[in-house]
């Protein structure tokens, strides 16, 4: 079994995997609150961690004593051929991510969307290479901007009810901005990969994905744990190595 | 002659109007610039200025000595509808900029994209009435929010040479997502506006709707002075009146 921890700005997701499939997954307010829970999980052979905020580094010794734990980073082989041309400062998040998309479509066209504090895309091509893509800001910070860098417009929380496209007051002309603005974005985004990759698969995951699947015109697969798919997909693929 | 101002946040735009035609304009960088100009303007009759930042204020008295002057607010009669919900909060940037729009483009479904700190979207329809829209933020907020709100995202300038679609390093996938992000949004929006409302024209302004306009896949009319027309449009409105 093989346990897979993806530690974000605030929470640890974790998942255990048996080969290529899910058996449990959970999400911990807290480092701590994972390590409390670990006798909970079925026995574990081997665990990967993905981390972009150091969140991880409390709990680092304690995992390696129990298991045999390493940590994702840029130069940890992967499966797919990496033709970034800053390999080394690409977030592990972003190849986890286009990993676990290649893991449902293997030697296929797929853009992946991460759609957490940014907007994240990621264009794995049917050579299993890594192209790249592209970072915009996330729907709440787009909302937080507008607030900070002007003197005039209020704070507004995203709603993820709101879908109206003329927004008839500050609020909702805001919400229109934010939300359906980031969701014709993606579909653009979408769009423009489509004619230049045929048979596109598109994959849709974080915490915010549900704000654009909702306006989506094109077809897509959403699944909010890609990103523990493509740690285990690393993990068995450099075990197999 | 009608003598237009419009204070943004760094500089002051001045347009002289004879009647409905622009006759001269000219961007100072500052209002003590605006004011050592005046005499070098043909004799002006009525001034009328449109300012969101209070950055007019340093001079409004003197304008007011020379000329019969007057700040356009949202209690100003103007010659559209406005169906705003909340028409006392509305910027005077956006309805300006909707009475531009209009003053082509009358009894015409027309959209207007003002990419400047914000990107403004205002609607009116065909009955002459103002809908309202979204705001978004512009394509520097989007940089510089990306580089804010997170930990590892340089700071990046934006570039108006920037067309690529997969961006194959941080620099370049910052300016797709902000650059190609924000066209995508605006072609995305005018494309849903089109479903909803025949015949519909698409005016586009700003200072940074090159990045825009050189992307978009939709027809537009691009001016830079929309403002400065609606405002003159204003004017001539309450003259008549």
């Amino acid at each position: 079994m093989n346990l897979i921890l993806d530690f974000g700005n605030t929470r640890v997701k974790a998942g255990v995997f048996d080969g290529k499939d899910l058996a449990v997954h959970k999400i911990f307010d807290s480092a701590t609150q994972l390590i409390d829970h670990l006798p909970a999980f079925p026995p574990i052979d081997k665990c990967l961690i993905g981390s972009v905020t150091g969140a991880h580094e409390a709990v680092f010794e304690t995992l390696k004593k129990k298991f045999n734990t390493s940590l994702f980073s840029t130069t940890t082989p992967v499966p797919l051929k990496n033709l970034y041309q800053s390999a080394l400062t690409l977030g592990s998040d972003r190849m986890a991510a286009a990993v676990g998309a290649y893991s449902f479509y293997p030697n296929s066209n797929v853009l992946t969307i991460d759609a957490g504090t940014c907007i994240k895309y990621n264009f794995v091509n049917a050579d299993n290479e890594y192209l790249g893509g592209a970072i915009s800001p996330g729907i709440p910070m787009r909302l937080q901007a507008m607030h900070h860098y002007t003197h005039a417009l209020p704070e507004i929380k995203a709603d993820e009810n709101y879908e109206k496209l003329t927004g008839q007051n500050t609020r909702e002309s805001l919400l229109s901005g934010a939300i359906i603005g980031a969701a014709l974005e993606a579909d653009g985004m979408i769009s423009r990969y489509k004619t230049l990759y045929p048979a596109l698969q598109i994959v849709i995951t974080g915490g915010d994905s549900p704000y654009l699947c909702k306006q989506l015109k094109n077809r897509f697969f959403a699944n909010q744990n890609i990103l523990l798919y493509g740690l285990n997909t690393i993990l068995n693929f450099n075990i197999e190595k």
